[in-house]
């Protein structure tokens, strides 16, 4: 395989005209202006495990779409799915019987649903389940991992640019895996409590991952059961990429409310809040809604996307791709010298250099891998995702080798 | 024509179902539990202007979707853009190409418009530009018309249940079409005045329409300029149905920032925020994400609507059907001594009776309407699209005659 430098001139074009028309040319995560050089803006299509830039340039999808593609680009019962749907109808004046089949799936699947609420982003699905807390515990305070993720809505956005004090009143902050800073915070707030929000790991942008310490997540559960607050897990980058029910049933710990969106619908616009029993008088009692929410063909993607995942053994394909890489990076970093970080599951991989201070490796690191092939990013979580074969991670391997190696020109060993 | 009372079998199953696996076994705008008996939950599909309940009861949609359906169910090029995009890529890891043409679109077929950003939720298009304005003024109070409907997130949801005060506490409200409240109100918060949010015409559910005195619109756009607030044009609901710009482009008032979705994709899932030069760094500034607000479908399909909008006249075929509709329920009426309210632009219908105290003869006549073919809503406005032909509307008017005698008979004339 002959491996070349990829031009990128079309794409140049398009970011030339989108600095017209589009404030910064481009926003949000899939933003490539704060990534290193050599990564497209523009992407043309997937199949699989691969995705193609408007340039014709190929690569192994080590992102997956930030989450959302997770039985691979074009999975075929997906697609028979959707196309049958589209047929029929999408946005209509009321849902198809498929939102009651999803609803029944997830409520089936995952062990603390009793019910399930559907929408259009993770978003939607954490501001529902802290609505939700609220309405039925009749208090105020959230709280939250210092650095988690949770949304981009003004309470809980990580840019708080053009958001007012107000919005963020009640927010009040832990530190994850650490029992002292969540008592510290019960002790001040506990009166007024309405939840505890989490994720199933730490996966903050620009951190190495941590797993959560399951004595750590049984002490949540049991603060929560002593303050009658709600546990809230945010199972929205997560979700069927640790286990096939709720990320937690691992660890055997219940939430009142989780959060859910990206791999739900194998790329289809889609999100749930699932609830149990407890806190059904509530979810009935808010009012929360969008122009989409009821549409037909993200349902019937989630239907079979998640009976696909179970049937075809889905994460079970994940971890072997997930655990071939890391294999494979762990041995090409030591054969050139280099000591890297490998963290949180194999599905959803980071790889940070323990001599960078600003991810100046990283950064060296991943433009490189881009420009060969292979689409990872230099500080945010990684996604394995089912369609992954040993042919595509070894491909993936390729452009890891050559950054690799540039690192340690550039660099030096450490 | 022969027409039955139709049966819902189908439904009333599904709703037993969706009620153990869904809090009120549905909810938000498309939840039919607060419409009266006759309407379907659960439907199958749509053609043109014509939709399915899946009990095979087929009705003329005087709803489409709750406005998104501009073009009519299944547009031959809507569908081929879509067909044609998902052989290629939905959800990637960055946007496609379509995201700048349709940006540019946007920039070129609406007047105040120098840049757009891309979202899925109406609420998210509101609340982008809310939080625009504030990082662009560096103030913080947002003046919204008593009564009007913005959006579902805590800051704007119309049922405060598990929302704070804190949520709400830069909210200042006015009267629509009314300066001297706006005055008050600018004169109270004029230092802190972060925007004006108003709908390009009065169309609160439970009251009849009120179209926008031009006057009073170039007032708030004066007090704009007198105070540095933003002006907002929450377009969620009216865009492209009453102008092929922005809905105050007839009256000649450009806002500062406008906010888009339901009809700019003819179904498919989309948002948007327009905004001018004013605001541009301040767009910039912020954060705001979804994982699905990069996909391609939905913008192909924008695309293709807008434009055959234009080709088409799409406009002036909604316009037509709409007036052929109002005036044949006017006939109808007079036909049978009953004195109605017919409101809003054509395009946009709403019939209220003048003898009404709590929509008990709106909510006979619109289920007696839908038992007989005709989709419409009691007391939230109705949607007409550019594929209603005379023959859907005549057809409509056959479902609405039964009503009106039904109304007649179980209440009178007055």
């Amino acid at each position: 395989m002959t491996i070349v430098s990829h031009p990128l001139t079309h794409d140049q074009d398009l970011r030339r005209r989108a600095a017209a028309v589009i404030p910064n040319g481009m926003y949000g995560h899939q933003s490539t202006r704060a990534m290193p050089d050599g990564y497209p803006q523009f992407l043309a299509r997937g199949e699989g495990g691969r995705i193609w830039d408007i340039d014709g340039n190929e690569y192994v999808d080590l992102m997956c779409s930030y989450g959302p593609i997770v039985l691979g680009h074009h999975h075929p019962k997906v697609e028979a799915a959707v196309r049958q749907q589209l047929a029929l109808a999408d946005c209509q004046n009321g849902p198809s019987p498929a939102m009651v089949e999803l609803c029944e799936l997830f409520v089936d699947r995952v062990d603390h649903a009793d019910w399930a609420m559907l929408a259009k982003n993770g978003t939607d699905a954490t501001t529902m389940c802290v609505t939700i807390a609220r309405a039925g515990t009749g208090k105020r305070k959230v709280m939250v991992a210092r650095g988690a993720y949770h949304g981009a809505a003004p309470w809980c956005t990580p840019n708080a640019t053009g958001v007012t004090a107000e919005d963020r009143a009640h927010l009040v902050h832990y530190t994850f895996n650490d029992e002292q800073s969540v008592k510290a915070a019960v002790e001040q707030h506990g009166d007024d409590l309405a939840a505890i929000v989490v994720s199933p790991f730490k996966h903050d942008a620009r951190f190495d991952q941590e797993l959560v310490d399951p004595e750590w997540a049984r002490m949540l559960r049991r603060v929560c059961d002593d303050t009658g607050a709600a546990l809230i897990l945010d199972d929205v980058r997560c979700g069927f990429r640790l286990a096939y029910g709720g990320s937690w049933e691992p660890i055997g710990v219940k939430p009142d409310l989780s959060a859910w969106s990206k791999a739900i619908a194998n790329g289809y616009p889609l999100a749930s809040v699932l609830g149990n029993d407890r806190f059904r008088d509530a979810a009935s009692s808010i009012y929360v809604t969008g122009s989409f929410w009821f549409s037909a063909v993200s349902m019937v993607a989630g239907i079979a996307t998640i009976t696909a995942l179970g049937e075809e053994d889905g994460l079970g394909s994940m971890e072997r791709a997930g655990q071939r890489l890391r294999d494979g990076l762990d041995a090409q970093a030591r054969a050139h010298g280099l000591v890297i970080n490998q963290t949180g599951p194999v599905t959803m991989p980071l790889l940070t250099f323990a001599a960078d201070r600003e991810f100046e490796r990283a950064n060296l690191w991943a433009g490189v891998a881009a420009q060969h092939g292979t689409y990872v990013h230099p500080w945010h979580n990684w996604f394995t995702c089912a369609a992954h074969t040993d042919d595509d991670i070894d491909r993936a391997l390729v452009g890891t080798e050559e950054a690799f190696a540039r690192v340690r020109a550039t660099f030096g060993a450490d």
